[in-house]
């Protein structure tokens, strides 16, 4: 990004807050208060990579009418001088004597009414990134004003993108799709896997990821395990299928998805493997709209596994995309969200391919009006060879 | 790293435990519950990436006695497995309808007595991640017991590094040092500044950081401004001072140091600038010892700069350092934390060389009995030049 090309317009941001005032309208709150990276750069563009430290917190609230207050630590009022916000309160951080708690309590006070009910997300996926103990304080010093859950009327907006953002996620996902075309370049029969793993990310910088927020995989004989560990120096050997997965980002925007490899020619029991996770993702393709849930969604893929005799494993069989690297929902069979359009969605089947061995594929898509739209080049449908 | 060789002894982890496990004693904590990927890992030897994903809660809970339990995601059970812990308990997150709430509840009712105190971080630099919502069903739930604040219990354990953990953090910071040293290859005037955090990045990962969790930087003539932005299109320019700051990952443990460039030769403001934070950093390295506080810290700091009639300028002048990219304390005159022999801390003085410009030198030590050792290589006296 250039100085003189801001992420988006400021009718971006305000369409944003717009619709969760609209949200909060119908959820009769008076209020939001945001403290996530996430939250604070949906609403304001604020995007630095500073949120690595733990050390301090830093707030948005989101009045019912009226442009979003950042209360936030002094160092970062020169970034958030550049965002759209015009009111922006800061304080010498961290404070052990009060971090923030009076200048946030103060703004709530000044912007929500006496006994209004603030907004703050405190449900499934969310977190409160602020202490605890400060938490308390706030609650205390703004009575009789009260916190409720805000969850919902987050995440009902969040979770439809705008074009513009759907952009962003397609820039990201094209970066990774040419990563994953120089793959054979740094992994072959005897390489370790810790060192696929750093020219895997190094890959992702050269192609124009800003930084790689994750990375995943897994290599073993006729299928991995865990797939979540960080790599071992075990070399790749014949009869191995490797998976690489990233959380690449650029402005912001997050890709996720994986790709398989074997290494040498495949077993019987891999190819079918990969058939069946192949199929299980083209009926998603042929087959979701607009209106289904996401448990319709698990069912498709489940469905489209036992048609052809195979075991579905791994955990949920995708999610929501964006600005994390996973959002809501999940496709579980517990999951009943409704999938509507403009929503950002990685497909994630999983096959058992022995007792332990899986195979995992992940596609990126958004879901249009007629159906899903590829973000990711769709994965061939036989497993690409490594010498 | 390789499967072959874990990361620090069972006995490393039993040492820990039994130092939490002291200090529960002292604080008459019956149990302390950890959430965050850096307390899990501290605890465990659980590190992934896969905490990126903010989907579900993890959960380890130290008893009074005895061996931790974790109450983890089943996606989690094998890399878990790998631990020296043997009481995994799992759910398959997430969960709509019960996210691993009564999973945890039954193992905090099961393990500790019934009147008893069960200790959460809840202090300054700490949140807690998980859903507040869910969190105030686990209160519920386990009524009588209730939870305090353990802050303190965690940080006076986790602060003090034992020599396996300083070993760790200096190959992460002989990493950055290869890297400072080859930044003239890819840094020189007329390259875009994004360009070179992603060469900075790469080359990270060339010379064997697992991954980069942080990056951070500033270019302008005579000094940067704000160092907390992203890097824009924008060249480096003769007449540029480029700072280059990273926190680079090796086997979970962090660096967190920066370096300074002159783009040509620096004027006369920036060498002043210079001549007084290495003089800063000097009078650290000469008379830290033991028994001093975080403020007294800060204060050589500023009077070495005062002496020499340079004007203070950024934010803290430094904080601990380990397992994130910063722990406590914080080098301010507000923090009396006591500095003892094991800490690990960073030097990050800074002067504000005309209105709005400033530059910040950092080196990582450890604190010694008899004073710091340097982690990092010193940062040369003189401003390295770029072409």
């Amino acid at each position: 990004m250039s100085e003189a090309a801001p992420l988006f317009s400021v009718e971006e941001y305000r369409g944003r807050v717009r619709r969760f005032q609209d949200g909060m309208k119908t959820a009769q709150l008076d209020g939001l208060l945001l403290t996530t990276p996430a939250d604070v750069f949906y609403v304001t563009g604020f995007l630095t990579r500073f949120w690595e430290s733990p050390a301090r917190p830093w707030f948005i609230l989101v009045p019912a009418h009226g442009d979003p207050i950042a209360i936030i630590p002094s160092i970062g009022a020169d970034l958030m001088g550049k965002s759209w916000l015009t009111d922006i309160r800061t304080w010498d951080a961290p404070d052990p004597a009060d971090d923030g708690v009076s200048l946030l309590a103060d703004a709530i006070v000044e912007t929500i009414p006496n006994t209004g009910a603030l907004g703050i997300p405190m449900g499934l996926e969310t977190h409160l990134r602020m202490p605890l103990a400060d938490f308390e304080r706030v609650k205390i010093r703004i009575k009789p004003r009260r916190f409720v859950d805000a969850t919902a009327t987050v995440q009902r907006v969040r979770e439809i993108k705008s074009e513009a953002e759907i952009a962003k996620i397609k820039t990201t996902c094209k970066i990774a799709d040419r990563v994953f075309a120089r793959v054979p370049e740094f992994a072959s029969s005897g390489r370790p896997l810790d060192q696929i793993f750093r020219d895997f990310q190094i890959a992702l910088l050269q192609e124009g990821a800003d930084w790689v927020s994750y990375v995943a995989g897994g290599a073993g004989q006729g299928g991995y395990g865990d797939v979540i560990s960080p790599a071992t120096a075990k070399p790749l050997e014949k009869g191995d299928v490797l998976m690489l997965d990233t959380g690449a980002v650029r402005d912001g925007y997050f890709c996720d998805f994986d790709r398989n490899y074997s290494v040498g020619p495949p077993s019987a029991a891999v190819e079918r493997a990969q058939d069946a996770l192949f199929a299980a993702t083209e009926s998603v393709l042929e087959t979701l709209r607009p209106g289904m849930t996401s448990a319709d969604l698990y069912a498709i893929m489940v469905n489209a596994l036992h048609d052809v005799g195979a075991t579905a494993g791994g955990g949920r069989f995708g999610h929501g995309l964006g600005i994390t690297l996973t959002e809501w929902p999940s496709f579980t069979a517990k999951d009943t969200t409704p999938l509507r359009e403009g929503m950002v969605l990685t497909l994630e089947p999983g096959v058992e391919v022995s007792a332990g061995k899986f195979l995992v594929h992940e596609e990126n898509i958004v879901l249009r009006a007629n159906g899903p739209e590829l973000l990711s080049a769709r994965a061939p449908q036989e497993l690409p060879k490594l010498e």
